[in-house]
């Protein structure tokens, strides 16, 4: 039997267990019909915007469909099965990447009233169900990037039997990764411009609390949560497994050496196999942690969360030196290609207890980037503090402040991931970056489950709030969101983490196809060489200018949302006294069009920056273009994360009675800085990460054609 | 007669001419006794921080200056030769760094007060003084570098005939450079915590206007215009100056081939003779520039000063035209030294018009970057207009939008430098891109004198606001010192844009002192080496860091000024009935405390950033941190002074009426944004030239050390 069928199998089996996890958490009580009102509202807007979002994605869609079938048909030959199946390999991974999406909004829309309604009776409870909702879509997402994989990788190789069945997988990762993108640009887009749309005239303006049903734009914030949030993040994290896994295959791939004979082809197809059984194994790993998060006596939430995380960790470890010890405890490496482009592909005196460090590396840089970034952004550290402080002296030092927090927040991330890099490629060459890659992802499942778990818990306290629920409620959903913050920021930590190592093996793998494109010419990237400096300095560059862009975009489109809500104040005053209903559709509808008509040039870019200095500059000025925005896209993305999240917390902080609490003027300080975060962190630092991807998929299905113009201008 | 002697003379000509510009400023009315006083004062504070500071900065050059020393002795032969001149060339590069930095501030103490009286009488004799008075730092700044350089080239070459003549002047740079770092960081940090200090206490709190005699942080706020942008940037020009010369003439040492034999080498001395007789016809070209710059019927204050600068470059490029020719129109380029590691040093099939083509691509970079920055940080223009408009809704988005700006103000510069880039070394090579950035240098005096223009009106205005003077002074004042924010703006895109060509010429002259220290062995730098970008990520984030420490010594430094500002309101209830005298000492001497204990920490991780980088991963991660820091501290600087010149001008914008005027909530909204902006742009910004340069200078010095030892973790 091939044992491969089992890795789309172990796919299905999450799968199966999300659904069984969603039956159980859909089968607890949703409350009155005033919560149901409220909650059917924001179910119903994010339906509809997640369905303009994705028939607007379509167009984009079909139109690169069109474009890789035209390919397609003017190439020969193996040439042009690859374009096919990278064409339908393209159209999946983007209705894969769009199914994610739908299955974090899906649940978390649901999730969030029988969590306002479990809270009525104590923390554990309505703990445990945010928690297992979140673990939905954990399972839902990892479950469709494994079987996206996998179950590609099975048909090309065992059903099909494809000459080459590994660059196809690419079009599957460019499509998961071009949706995510405009995923978490037109997400984040409508969440923070409904949330500072809301805040700035409601909070600021009117003088009214946060999720006050009195406020128009209230529910387009609490959709946005839904829909920047879970949906975008869900999309975000399926490329980041997605993609990171098709860059591990590719290079395991490129490693077989050009001569070997069809029995040892066999052998060394372990190197392409050997990602997907670590995923496999760790998806199981996945279900089974579900069942550690429970709060203990202490009643400390971070900790109920994170024994999912460590627990999904250290399970995968002792699979991973299961599986390694399997695969590779007899195997003869001294075949291998050597040399990428001048660097080490495996070392021939690799062990199986190398290739398994590797993967240790990759469960050390998970876990200390999800310390590191708990330092920065928890109100119970100096950072969190130290903003909240300066608040006292007004938003300005607020500000002056929190940009500091996010700068410094590069550092210990940024040595965290070269000492990995360092120590991976010590150990098992490229391969081992790889390696350390892939294993990060083994709690990819555990990461989205937490993740989501802040929006629930922040709907559900929308919920609350609005249909005028006890105040004891509220406190207990206010309890659980508070962390919400830091694991979303733990989040984005971890998918720009490994958006940094996948993103160098994808830059392998790219050097690879240009010297199969360019037959015996030797490639090399020089740091000195002027055209590769072409590159890198407009790919350091491009992060900058994305970022402005989205900054610009919440901008415009919260005043869109402002003006909006002044509208309805000024027009319909009996809306502030509590007796007219406002036009909450009129927001949601203004924010909808505003996030889709933003978030198609950023989109743009990310497809077209690549294209234009690969045409123009040619391979080489590409290659340094893909290594400049790895390098300022990480440091962008950190400290717009963490920045943002530090800013956010420290308001938290100053709210818990600190510098005066709630009303103070450090508190109408830290607002401002929390304003100026939620962009920052939720919009353009989150999207970083996919732009990078795009970028470095763009450039990979693009080598070959690049490699023979070489450049217009050179 | 050796023609060399005119390049050393060419910058005492420079020198004599400033120093009879500067007899003539002084020979100005200095008004009457009570504008006296308050120069007096400033001048004071003014030239005791800056005696404060050097002491500081001196114990850290003996250090240096004795680790050098004891290097030295225990080298032998020629290494220790060039070891001792290294030494030497340090001390006299800290030295005549120092003095830059006095020149600058000495002229601005003493011109202000004079434009103040002058601005009485109208707006064109103030502008012809206030420029004039600039010109005197510019032309002695760039006296002194060239005087340098110049100078010590010829002793070492023509005088004391040393068989390396060119090595030892990366001590000179080396010394130029640091202190210049310490002068931009302690002056920027004095500059702006004064600055943001006496703002949100006194505009803020107290409600009283800028520049109120009442607030006793007002001396420490003019004093912080002289030591910051007039002392702490002439230093820095110094250094840009200085580094880029020599940077292309050791490039152009390292290009003769080593079989060479005597009469051969005399004649390609002339590559390394060419950059220093193009400095020479500069700088004589800015002394004739100076007269060119007077108000038209329009009164176009900008134009006025545009038409220095233009001048001087069109005069420059006629002579660069006249030396090229001269120098190359016959010269034998067939046996020059062909490859720094894999890339062209110089095509063998360049002529003097591809030198002299190369050397115009340097002007057309320093006409674009000037145009793009008075785009993104002029009133006239939609993004600082866009940033006024977002302050309608409130500080938060004028925070946003000024980010975003700041972002997207990198894309045309980044655009400008790679064309550059790209042209200069199809050209020429390498040596192409040193020329363009030499030809940059060609008007750096005016540069000097348009930045040190502003300072002087800002002070000039305090002066008559402080002293009393009828409202149509300030009036004349504050026309002249509205542009000044885009000249500042302008000399810091200046600035980082030299840095970054004059970068890439020192890591070519890096790749040579290692390729010599190595021996046989050829070095090259891949891209996709995880050795070298493990530097390249480090490289990357130490921008990030080293602002992070600025902003926050910045918000430290100005919480100290904001108690004491405090304290005196407090106790002293005579200072806001205007009847006791503030204590302008104290806040005089807490910003100066505070900036020289703060100055320290960024310095040092300049300096051994890259020796603990070079130390442990070897000279391959060495390399990969030069370009990680050359490439994100270019939009890094970029960012932070574009963004904050322009949050600084939306500010002015609002003060002119628009959006409310004066005292509306936009402004209030803008002047946070002004605030956050301060060291944004006056602190963090601008002190990355030096960084990068510093950083650089290190590796070219340490190389052969470095190289030896090849990384203690390999």
């Amino acid at each position: 039997m091939d044992l491969l069928i089992l890795t789309p199998l172990a796919a299905i089996v999450a799968l199966i267990a999300a659904f069984i996890l969603a039956k159980s958490v859909l089968s607890a009580p949703t409350g009155d019909e005033k919560m149901n009102d409220i909650a059917d509202a924001v179910k119903e807007g994010a339906s509809a915007y997640m369905n303009r979002q994705y028939t607007t994605i379509t167009y984009v869609a079909v139109a690169i469909i069109a474009v890789f079938a035209a390919i397609a048909f003017t190439q020969e030959g193996q040439a042009s099965t690859t374009w096919w199946w990278t064409t339908i390999g393209f159209a999946v991974g983007a209705l894969f990447s769009a199914l994610s999406g739908y299955a974090g909004m899906s649940i978390a829309v649901r999730s969030n009233i029988r969590v306002a309604e479990a809270a009525k009776s104590g923390l554990p409870g309505a703990l445990k169900l945010a928690f297992n909702g979140g673990a939905v879509s954990g399972l839902a997402v990892a479950g469709l990037a494994l079987l996206g994989v996998a179950g590609f990788f099975y048909l090309f190789d065992s059903v099909l039997g494809l000459a080459d069945p590994v660059n196809p997988l690419v079009g599957f990762a460019f499509g998961s990764c071009l949706i995510s993108l405009f995923a978490r640009v037109g997400g984040g887009i409508y969440t923070k411009a409904a949330d500072v749309g809301a805040d700035l005239v409601g909070k600021v303006e009117a003088g009214i609390p946060e999720d006050d049903p009195r406020n128009p734009a209230v529910i387009a914030d609490n959709v946005g949560d839904n829909v920047g949030d879970c949906a975008g993040m869900g999309a975000d994290l399926f490329e980041t497994y997605a993609v990171t896994v098709i860059g591990a295959l590719l290079l395991g791939y490129f490693l077989i050496p050009e001569m070997a004979n069809p029995s040892e082809i066999a052998n060394f197809m372990k190197l392409v196999e050997f990602p997907l059984y670590l995923g496999a194994f760790a998806i199981i790993a996945s279900i089974i942690s579900v069942f550690f998060v429970r709060m203990g006596k202490d009643n400390n939430i971070m900790k109920a969360l994170y024994k999912g995380m460590y627990a999904s960790a250290a399970i995968s470890l002792v699979g991973f030196a299961w599986i390694t010890h399997s695969l590779f405890s007899g195997f003869d490496f001294s075949l291998i290609t050597l040399e990428i482009g001048g660097v080490v592909g495996l070392p021939l005196d690799t062990t199986w207890l190398d290739l398994f460090l590797a993967s240790v590396v990759g469960i050390f840089v998970v876990v200390t980037l999800v310390l590191i970034t708990e330092y920065y952004t928890s109100t119970k550290y100096s950072p969190v503090r130290k903003i909240a402080k300066s608040s006292e002296t007004g938003s300005a030092t607020n500000i002056i402040s929190g940009l500091a927090v996010g700068m410094e927040s590069t550092l210990v991330p940024t040595l965290i991931l070269v000492v990995a890099l360092f120590l991976s490629y010590s150990l098992a060459g490229m391969y081992g970056i790889a390696i350390a890659a892939v294993a990060m992802l083994s709690v990819t499942g555990m990461i989205i489950a937490m993740d989501t778990y802040g929006p629930i818990t922040d709907n559900a306290g929308g919920i609350a709030e609005m249909s005028n629920l006890p105040d004891s409620v509220r406190e207990n959903t206010d309890a659980l969101d508070a962390v919400g913050n830091t694991t979303k920021a733990v989040t984005k930590g971890y998918a720009i983490g490994s958006a940094a190592l996948a993103a160098l093996v994808l830059f392998a793998d790219y050097i690879f196809n240009l010297q199969k494109a360019m037959g015996e010419e030797k490639i090399v990237f020089l740091l000195n060489d002027p055209v590769v400096l072409t590159g890198l300095f407009i790919g350091a560059m491009l992060p900058f200018l994305f970022s402005s862009f989205l900054m610009e975009a919440v901008g415009r489109a919260a005043g869109a949302v402002i003006e909006e809500v002044r509208r309805q104040f000024r027009e319909m005053p009996g809306i502030m006294k509590g007796e007219t209903r406002p036009d909450y559709g009129a927001c949601v509808d203004i924010v909808t069009k505003s996030a889709l008509k933003e978030m198609v040039i950023p989109g743009l870019l990310a497809v077209f920056a690549p294209l234009i200095v690969g045409f123009l500059f040619g391979p080489l000025a590409l290659g340094g273009l893909l290594i400049g925005v790895i390098a300022s896209g990480l440091m962008m993305a950190l400290m717009m994360s963490n920045g943002g999240g530090a800013w956010d917390n420290a308001k938290k902080y100053i709210e818990d009675g600190n510098h005066g609490g709630k009303g103070s003027p450090a508190h109408e300080a830290a607002v401002v800085g929390d304003t100026v975060g939620d962009p920052y962190k939720d919009t353009a630092g989150p999207s970083i990460n996919p732009l990078i991807k795009v970028i470095n998929t763009v450039a990979l299905i693009f080598a070959g054609l690049i490699a023979s113009i070489g450049g217009i201008l050179l």
